[in-house]
């Protein structure tokens, strides 16, 4: 039974469509909502909605709820529509009046904005998780390979020394900025939806919205009612803007990997346990794990884009097309803690190869410190540039030959 | 068992995230393999590689499985890593030497490239008939309300009288484009890919590349290995390009009708079947099912924008990167198909309003008309537009209020 | 001359495909450039690799380009390649060997990262100007329109009543949002990359990097040389998701204000001096700007991808392919600032026309207000929401004809 | 003066908005808007709106225009709005009244359509010949070096032994599909709009569409005027997906170039004429014209995405929003245009190293043959597999040290 069903009938074909796969991706939602439905039912019970008994009631069958959906027995279905549905379905089938009462001055519409808020608070939360645990494991690379000597590169060509330690620096930087991103974005999210119904407030009653705020453990509310609708769709974005951040750097950091492990290079030996093989090629050893982070990026990326596409154009207050905002919020989460946890066994497990980071470093690499030896000695720069640059013959180092020694 | 396991341990966390979902998403490519196996089997009967009997047992095996898998009895799990290991597994643990022998003269990639073509090629048939059903259902329309004139809009403000038949024709025209592009697509995939190995071909073996094409209804065979990779991704692309034609037309007709049918305007009128309504508003009658073809337009991009994106900056060659290509495909495939046949639903529901259509040719949309009269006295065109120009008062029809009349 | 020309002829044809438009954006950053030289030129000069004399005269020289520049009497060719090429030209023309000495300590990777922190730190400033004044601008609105109520719209069909100060207080909010993001963006980028060279430091020379950031006012120094370089293209993508929150603001506006405009509907009242006209149709007055400003959000989502996508894949360390994120950096500045400007014209000059919302508000929106009636008499909701909706009849409020009286 | 210009003023401010950089790109379009306009004049002719005389003249002066522009001497300026409202102010200025008939029977929506469908076939035959160029150039180096053997790659690692005729053939394949591609989208384009007016055709006069669409050498005419303005966006879209697709193929040869070319593999030699240096580094010899061409396929995917964007969730009719379709559209052109001349250069400039290709043939990359071998002696092919694998060692061949000699 939905909502909003009265006295006609939908076309089941329009309802199958407009549910889509709906009901399946609000499973994870179901507890957020329970706890929201708590706090909501404390409030009416606070303006004389509800009598004692009701949010007694109401509050042990949202624990239930809640306890047989960790079990798993609090499937939806299709004929659920979604969670907030099926909720207030089973509250008025157990309890009666009181399941008719818990939707008294809300929206299915504000129901769905403080879930997803209070889901993307633990969402973001463990990816900070992720995020620090990675950077742990870079660190701990660092303390065992930093100090060797390595070839840096830029345009994919060698260019100048550098060590491991700075080349794994880079990536330690560049997670403590997105650590910090993490918390922004938090922040951005921290206000309470609940209260602004349609996004035109409620009539008649008096909410407590600072009420289910604090309950919620939201740092303040959302004033402005249709803003709260408005942040539907630019805050998905937000968060998968930064969730791209991350991979960002993955991606990068993956490519690195595969060509420092390509083994006519070699800094980087990737373990057996890292490697999986070729159905006709025996000798194969593919860095696939590396290539699907990199991919992932790609995904997250096209997700974010289709938020931002999709929320474009609409005019204000809920329009359905932001529906499909939800599926890309959750797979961009959910792709970037996977990667963050592979990448995390991958540090774990390379080995760098001191052997072939030495006959790496070439004798060409040495040509911008030749170019300073003559600036000390007085050579303004950039004629020592031309002189260096002159005697240093347009020599590769294919496989390892030195320079010179053809 | 994986097909390329050797003598040593993948790590499991890197195995669960390289198979990720795959299992999942090749159920519905158990069919094509099963085929392409059949056909790869015949060709290595007819080669010497396999005796009479092998190719017969195997036969069967495989229209088995193909049985099985129809009545959801070949349930692909994370530890089966794909369908081509789980359908060589079977084999395998059925027939012994026979299944270690399907695999001669082919790799797992030109399996994958195998069905995936075979899936398209069928998918896009079902796409065609689906647009082919829209078209005769808004031929069914404009045979119901063509004649009735209403007008027609740029800019979102009314411009000059057009008809219903004219509007809806637009689409018409569109949709008979739109079969004609996937009829190209499915010239451009018509193309067999077996027997091209992981890009490099088969040593040793004489492989009857021909033969197989022509079992699986290929009109011809791709002839550069190499190549036969390349088009992973690229042909992805164009496919979800093709399905992005398809729903940009849905787009702009499902925002045609949202704006047609607000109350306001109210030249089409939805039936209660087609509507949804609100949680809290007891009057709301919604129209989701257009918003949400237009909002599914924005996925597919998304979807043909992952794909593209995924599959750049690669060395040629398969890259593992490429098996996220296959979940936006089927994506953008089932996304297409979907609203091809809600929009069928709402064409067959609409009904147009002649009466909101007559109030709305208010007087101004005669403005060029009248230009037109004066020059037709002569007058030149720029200055007959200046004359009525000026007399047209900048009145809008506001609540239908004719010009002049405030 | 190009810096690092040598012994060997590049082929023309690359060159000037290399070189493509990169001097024609570069214009906007010789001020940068230049005052980074400056500080540069001082740094030099305090570690012992320029005279006093010799900064003299580069710091001179360096002013006057500045303000040539500021004249358009500097303008950069194709034969230029980039600002900095031009810049260390000039100055090696004009003052010789201390010209020579300038490029000490420094890569052009360092400029190029330098020039674009300082040109984005004022960028940013600008555009969190003209956030501010479209604030003002929507404040004013409010004070003389705000107190009207309207109809409130979901799935753009009318909802519940509301205000028009309510309806724009969405978007004072947002603005407000937008503007605290600016400054965290700008806190992000606010540290100086001088001195990190290619990403590998300088060989021999003791270099004060603290000394020349805080010379050009930055808050601190990117200690990692990798991670300067690592910023390119994040951090533009950043910015410009950041411009994209800005617009999208203003596309949803946009789309509000096209809606509330339409004639049929006409709660706002654009007038003639925001309106452009047809070539054909005299009577025409359409909201181009709007239309624009709902299309330059598209334009700068684009640019956006456009970087992401491009720096993706890549070895760590420049790569010249990010060479191409400077234009989509540039055009989504611009865009972004022009849109704001272009808003805050239409907030001054548009009317609310308060006969209009009055009509708009017909009885259907009332059906929720009865519903909290039967609510406050005791009816449990779900119970008050069926009885109302049973009792709205599916009545459109065509042409502004109330319900029940048609 | 523009073309609608009645008696109010537009405010300056949102008159330049609008304008944008309309005129600049429009530049282009004068000389397809000129002999669009002739055509339309002859046909203005024959069904009497003009006179003999006026059509000389004005058939005389829109030739005029088109030589002065050809020479440099009809640039358009911000006042000129874009070139049709150049083109009509010159002639009414030069010849009166026959200027002021010219716009009888068409909008400046159907000059825009028509003028881009103009200059959008000549284009797509440009960048046809530029295809095949390239092709030629592919083939002259199979020609030159298509013998050598070298290694294949997946996964970025060496798999099995190839031909270097066998990896450039793959692009030389893609590059005969992108010339179909680009036939078959002229083929769509081939259809005059010239006579659809605003999409609602013209009033009273009886135009002979037919009459300027031979005139002007389109295959047909574009029966239904909506469909000719929903093309808009739409076609702009198909053109620059097809630029992308060679793009694409021109991003992942290169991508193998920027690979084989790293001296530590060295397979494929640059000369110094296609490489640019370094600032700093002295020794750099970089691939810049290389990571171009790969970084513009993103660059064209961009602005292909924007054009998808743009054109979405709008109302039927002529938007101002898709007045921003025609930037992205010279751009993506102009980008496949210059790619495909710059990797001609590369492809005639570029040298294989056969020595180094010898080298890389490692012995691992004969797993395959060997389980082949076995597989001839009756061993099924799943167990040649793990019998040879076994017996792989994972041996890297780093730094060309043949497996089993480290």
């Amino acid at each position: 039974m939905k909502l909003w069903k009265k006295n006609s009938e939908l076309d089941p074909r329009v309802e199958r469509f407009t549910v889509g796969n709906d009901f399946a991706l609000d499973q994870r939602l179901v507890k957020y909502d329970c706890r929201a439905s708590r706090a909501h039912a404390e409030m009416l019970t606070a303006i004389g909605v509800l009598g004692a008994g009701e949010l007694e009631q109401l509050a042990a069958a949202l624990l239930e709820i809640e306890r047989l959906e960790a079990e798993g027995r609090f499937e939806l279905t299709e004929d659920d529509e979604d969670c907030h549905t099926a909720i207030e379905g089973y509250l008025t089938e157990k309890l009666g009046d009181a399941g008719k009462r818990i939707h008294t001055a809300r929206s299915r519409n504000d129901q769905v904005l403080t879930a997803l808020r209070l889901y993307e608070k633990d969402a973001l939360a463990e990816i900070g998780k992720a995020v620090a645990a990675l950077g742990a494991a870079i660190g701990a690379a660092r303390e065992r390979f930093g100090a060797i000597e390595m070839p840096g590169y830029t345009h994919t060509r060698k260019a100048m020394p550098t060590t491991v330690g700075t080349w794994l620096g880079c990536f330690a930087a560049a997670l403590e900025d997105d650590a910090r991103e993490l918390a922004h974005v938090t922040g951005r999210i921290d206000a309470s939806p609940l209260g602004t119904a349609a996004g035109f407030g409620v009539p008649l009653l008096k909410v407590d919205r600072e009420m289910t705020a604090r309950a919620l453990g939201f740092a303040g509310v959302i004033e402005n009612p249709i803003y709260a609708q408005h942040g539907r769709g630019k805050l998905e974005a937000v968060i998968l803007s930064t969730c791209g951040q991350i991979l960002y750097d993955l991606n990068r950091l993956a490519s690195d990997l595969l060509m420092f492990s390509i083994p006519e290079i070699g800094y980087v030996v990737l373990p057996e346990s890292l490697c999986t093989g070729s159905s006709i090629m025996p000798q194969k050893r593919n860095p696939d794990v590396l290539e699907l982070i990199r991919a992932k990026y790609h995904v997250v990326l096209a997700e974010e884009l289709k938020v931002k596409s999709i929320a474009s154009n609409l005019v204000s207050g809920y329009n359905r097309d932001l529906q499909l905002t939800k599926e890309p919020l959750f797979a961009g989460i959910d792709a970037t803690a996977a990667c963050l946890a592979a990448m995390e066994v991958v540090l774990e497990g390379i080995e760098i190869d001191p052997e072939a980071c030495r006959a790496g470093l070439t004798e060409d690499l040495s040509a911008t410190v030749r170019a300073y030896e003559l600036v000390s000695q007085g050579v303004p720069f950039r004629e020592a540039y031309r002189i260096v640059g002159k005697t240093t013959a347009y020599k590769s180092t294919v496989r390892g030959v030195p320079p010179g020694k053809p």
